[in-house]
């Protein structure tokens, strides 16, 4: 592992890192993003572990809203809605955190609304990320890990949690391959922010290639 | 008063006219919305009356969490709350109710969100008027009628009410200044579009005066 005592100085020296975890349900994102909280604090990395939609009061309100199955949602109106919760995680959250020198895990960010909603809803890359800049004030992750799997797999997964699927998961197999394919894009048309990883390999190798995918952040941010 | 057979007719031929009410809290949009619904309805036109946010299910849940003063919204996350009421207050009543032939009387509009997050909150009504062209998909209104009132009787005729103001409206004088100036100046943009009310005049003139601003409507939509 390539972490160590320059961490703890880069922490000293700037900004905090922004790192999103991004892919489908049931890719493994949040056991992920729990692995990679503890890596990263034995590695002497302050960092915060935030959730999307969520993370502060409004954002979560708007999580339920757009998460209740007795109410429409049309695919604009759910662009929106991400989008707001967004604007106040960054505002009431990930800037001053960031501000502060902590770094910030975050499950999800504005490359799943343009996934999801610009993909899968066939809304339109360009058109969501245009909302979306307006919600972020540019913000940009320092590094996004997409965990990828077969379409078969994340839909295994999901039925062995036996969960019921949400109002967003009920889009069937071509909305689920219309979202991989934007992230395959996005992360094509990023790469020096986009590390791609195979979902399918066991947790703790996915934990480690993300650490190493995140050993080069521990210069100071610019 | 120039209303009779012709707009029954026009109901008729095409679709419904989309009529809506703009101007600061206190200057009688409500009063005049019920009366323009009477007046219309006894001239033979079938009208919907709906306001914003809200109307629909889900526009109706946005209202209340934008409007709990245990949430902290910051002015992009209002923005954007705003535009996904609209978006599906669009989608679910707007569209069909204009494609069926009936007119709608609304209770704010885009105009609303200029003024108060573009003016009011110093957004920029340009970057506010880009957000909104994605929720309504372009949908513009037959016809605006903004009501104006000096701010101190706007002032005077809430602290009438009683009500306690609600986050919105703790913004101060100035920023009902900004309001203003923003309508102001959408008015003098689209003189076409809009028709400017004195609000101060008793209401059963203003009536009077947004039912003649209407008339030109009976010849059937484009």
């Amino acid at each position: 592992m390539r972490f160590g005592s320059s961490l703890q100085s880069a922490r000293m020296r700037g900004r905090g890192r922004l790192i999103t975890i991004e892919g489908v349900d049931g890719a493994g994102k949040t056991t992920l993003a729990a692995g990679l909280q503890r890596a990263l604090a034995d590695a002497g990395v302050p960092v915060q572990l935030l959730r999307e939609p969520g993370g502060v009061g409004a954002s979560e309100a708007i999580r339920s809203l757009v998460k209740d199955p007795t109410l429409n949602v049309g695919a604009r109106a759910e662009a929106l809605l991400y989008a707001a919760a967004r604007a106040q995680l960054v505002e009431e959250a990930l800037e001053p955190t960031l501000a502060a020198g902590r770094w910030v895990l975050l499950d999800r960010f504005v490359d799943s609304s343009l996934a999801y909603q610009g993909g899968g809803r066939g809304l339109g890359i360009t058109a969501v990320r245009e909302l979306n800049l307006f919600a972020t004030g540019g913000l940009t992750p320092d590094r996004t890990l997409l965990l990828t799997l077969d379409p078969a797999s994340a839909q295994a997964r999901a039925d062995a949690r036996g969960q019921a699927p949400d109002r967003l998961e009920q889009g069937g197999a071509e909305f689920f391959e219309r979202i991989a394919a934007a992230y395959r894009q996005l992360a094509a048309e990023e790469p020096a922010r986009f590390r791609v990883l195979n979902a399918q390999r066991p947790p703790a190798e996915v934990l480690d290639q993300a650490m190493s995918a995140l050993a080069d952040l521990t210069q100071p941010a610019a």
